[in-house]
């Protein structure tokens, strides 16, 4: 639901809160991989920056609307991953955005390659699609 | 300068307060341009929204970095505004924004042609440079 | 669940970001009260913004920890509200806040006197803990 | 001056962004004491979490408007310190806020004794208001 805190004074969703949910969105989708944040940032100095990120704003949300944000896999490459999202509220799009993140190491800030596991748990996100 | 309000748990740039952030040099881009939103929004009952959004992540920055927004006018149509950001830090670019504005009604949230005192600020800012 | 957004460099939750969820929770509240701010601030042009906060943090929230806020209702005044919030988080209290509220005009930005039906079912809320 | 992003769909500013900004006021205080946030928590380790935040909200600050924060030290104790904020605008008090803070060591999450050169520094900012 969009809350009052996401709005600006035009009644709308202040369009950095998107991509604050947005990531709040990415952060339970690695979770549900088996992943969280918690443990790639943690235990492996791992992690998961936002190189591109292209958003097309299709029509405004207000304050108290229900949206869902859909997540897709577009191609998964030896350090990066593309995502797709569609935000839909009221079965019309809001937002549509292509977002590039790249595995690094926290300690370098350098790309590196990722690790078995977690390809092979995106690797089974995108089959059961 | 880089706060720590704008950073992650990671110690970089949160990256939805790069847009808020960017938010804030567009607002006073406006203000600068004779136009603040404090006039649009609230008299005119025009808001200035973005339908695009296309950024790319160069480098992270850091907690107590100094970075500079550079702001251009990259076209001007009837009704939209494309705007080019480039961020800059210790002479590297950190990020780059490429961002379309539509003029709106408040009112009806639809598209409306530039009012031609803002046009004509609009296209003295692009004269100067 | 505290989120990687909620979080600042020390890897707790921002404090500022308490109060965004403290936010959220008040007006999860008043939906459940049924009356939604979206009714309030929209159709009855009536703000309830805070006019006293006083917060003690007891213990820091991490990155993915699971945190509980429990409100309560210590005084109805004539056109004031005192909340009482706990945070628990582990069965160990996080932050305990008591939030004074004032019902007041959108318009004039003065207080106003609760209307009936919102002042029914704040005691209503009171009268069922 | 408050910008867009500080505002809620009431056209105020959104309390949690008052705090952000009250953070921000409080780490510029303390690089200019000469201990910047990015030294005490990058080199030393050491953080200083706040554990008590008593607000009053005199008057809400609309988009635009100038405000200034106004800080002083109220008392320095052996792991604490308790600041007074006055955020005025237009002659007029707009928040009152009396925040403790404590020294911790960012490994252990407890108090430790204020290092001598750091209350040196705080000492010289007392003596000189």
């Amino acid at each position: 639901m969009v809350r009052f805190a996401d709005c600006d004074p035009a009644g709308i969703v202040f369009f950095p809160n998107y991509f604050r949910m947005l990531n709040g969105v990415v952060e339970d989708w690695w979770a549900s991989l088996g992943h969280p944040w918690t443990q790639l940032v943690g235990e492996r100095r791992m992690g998961t920056p936002t190189v591109r990120l292209d958003t097309e704003f299709v029509r405004p949300s207000k304050m108290g609307e229900v949206i869902r944000f859909h997540l897709s896999v577009e191609r998964l490459g030896a350090s990066s991953l593309t995502l797709r999202h569609v935000v839909i509220g009221d079965d019309v799009a809001r937002m549509r955005v292509r977002q590039v993140l790249v595995a690094t190491s926290l300690d370098t800030h350098k790309a590196i390659v990722w690790p078995d596991d977690v390809r092979a748990a995106i690797v089974r996100f995108m089959e059961r699609k």
